[in-house]
């Protein structure tokens, strides 16, 4: 039985995706081999990372001014990429911290040598809205942002529009989940093991000429320009990961029609667990101010912290998984991710509903 | 049809865990999910991941002095790591230069700030060899080396036994294909594609006490200790690479029966093919000096380059594949991993045999 998978990442994917890669596991493309037994400087494989990356810009929307780079390491890598590129030998850049991930991200850009600094932080909220008022530097290098916060369940609903400098978002737990404005960006990244692909790839994309911009003579691996110059085929990139992100883009443009229409059923998605949590006479409670809800990441608390271990238990008898909140915090979660379609948020609400009239 | 896969990698794993990725890829262990799809938090991907550590240290006969990190970013990324971590400001560290992989090693400490110096080459001899004289520094913090190299066709048949320091090794292109003595080693490190599992994870063996001598303060993602004290969960590991490489040490173990047992059928099938070339009277010429020759890429040329071409296009008409030499140095280059058996070497011989008789 396939379960709903409410997992915050790795998460659910695709299963008409999941069903491709089965198929063509042992013989790929007619190559007589598996596609992980490929070599990346195949013409097969070196279209097929053409391909995603065309179609990934088409789905945001993005003009050559933007490239993609196939990445590893995870945000966490990037949480060093960007401040080792962009704000060398301590020049300054602004962070907005919103939780755990942006938070780390700080800490990092500390360990590099970056003069960062805190321009906004809701922490004395416990994390549970979007900041709307900024003490930008004078002259930061970059403003550092995490666009949905899947640990305390926030989310941006649009952008800071007036900036002194370019925005770097890591945008992980969200990315082709809705149309992203990137005007006044410099880069975003993202772990593919939420909405894209198995865990192992991080796409990065970038303007071009803010990556240009960054500091010369770093080790390969952590330049940005080194993936670009590249295609990012400076060595063998995480060649599974990308082919099946490429089935995720095409799945995303052909079966759901675009980013727009994802947006607008992932909106449905979290409508429907959204107001299930507001109606249920406090049993259940969302942690994150209204205005900051997550479309992604549902986050919310029982009555009673006891009651978290049996819901959990029994969700999973029902075959609804991946539930409880993120280790650092508790309480439960339930992510959204595109592939998860709206019949399992339906199935979670009408579990809730039984759970609540049995221990309510 | 299966073709016979002689890529320098990616290349060929073996069939029976292809055939078992497969059978469960979309319900792992009972799981209701795919392995993809997992979190990796979840005690199944947790213990999967453990047992494929131990089974690692098994195979290798490593004792807990020694730590397995699952890393990502490539052999290339550990060329940046192992600098930074091990001579960092300016510290002596020496490298043994047997061609492109090597000598990018080398010229990426220098981009870390290593007091990186040569200590031995055999570029005077267009890298045909491995060195047996050495002049190391006085102090260095290690040494390196790459134990096989896949664009020259040469391997260590045994590592200097005389060092001041620690050994590094790139074993990428032989990981698991022979035992390993690391007696006099503090690290070594392999990109998995070659031997072991899809592209986009890098194992790394170390010494516990060589990593708790490197530099402190690096960015957590760079520093071997970060991977140690989270058995490589700091972030979210590349898990269905992992996944495939556990598999692989199973199939290493039950079926191949051990890395000795492995080492000899891998000397049969080099066997075979060297005697190939070198009883063709010259029409094949192994570019390699005999006693430095790789068990695993055996790079050879034809009599006539012009012949590079239609040899390769006429194999893979017969099943043959990545036969090309990489593509730095051009000609041919078989590659014979673990995963490919004696029948698709004598399929080879066979057809370099008859494609002798009809071009020679």
């Amino acid at each position: 039985m396939r379960v709903y998978n409410f997992n915050g990442g790795p998460a659910a994917l695709p299963l008409p995706v999941l069903q491709e890669v089965q198929e063509e596991f042992l013989d790929w493309q007619n190559t007589g081999m598996s596609i992980v037994e490929n070599s990346h400087r195949a013409k097969e494989v070196v279209k097929m990372a053409d391909d995603a990356q065309v179609l990934l810009k088409d789905l945001l929307g993005l003009n050559d001014d933007w490239a993609v780079a196939f990445c590893q390491g995870g945000a966490s890598l990037q949480f060093a990429m960007a401040p080792l590129n962009f704000a060398p030998d301590g020049a300054s850049c602004d962070y907005i911290d919103t939780g755990l991930w942006s938070t780390k991200a700080y800490q990092e850009a500390l360990i590099c040598g970056a003069g960062a600094k805190i321009a906004a932080s809701s922490k004395n909220d416990d994390f549970t809205y979007i900041p709307g008022t900024f003490d930008f530097s004078s002259k930061p290098n970059y403003i550092y942002l995490t666009s949905n916060n899947t640990v305390r369940g926030t989310q941006w609903p649009n952008f800071p529009s007036s900036v002194p400098a370019p925005l770097i978002a890591d945008v992980s737990s969200e990315f082709l989940s809705r149309p992203l404005d990137l005007t006044n960006f410099g880069l975003i990244f993202a772990g593919a093991q939420k909405n894209v692909a198995p865990a192992g790839l991080t796409i990065a994309i970038i303007r071009r000429d803010f990556a240009l911009s960054g500091k010369k003579g770093l080790p390969h691996m952590l330049d940005y320009r080194t993936y670009i110059d590249n295609d990012s085929m400076y060595n063998t990139p995480p060649v599974f990961a990308i082919y099946v992100a490429g089935l995720v883009f095409r799945w995303l443009k052909k079966t759901i029609g675009g980013l727009k229409a994802m947006d607008a059923l992932n909106r449905e998605k979290a409508k429907t667990l959204y107001a299930a949590i507001d109606s249920s006479g406090g049993f259940y409670k969302g942690t994150a101010k209204e205005t900051s809800r997550s479309i992604m990441n549902v986050t919310f608390r029982l009555i009673d912290a006891s009651l978290d271990k049996p819901f959990q238990e029994e969700a999973k008898k029902e075959g609804l998984v991946g539930l409880g909140g993120h280790r650092s915090v508790g309480g439960l979660r339930a992510s959204l991710y595109n592939a998860l379609d709206l019949n399992a948020v339906k199935a979670l609400t009408g579990f809730m509903a039984e759970f609540q009239r049995r221990r309510g």
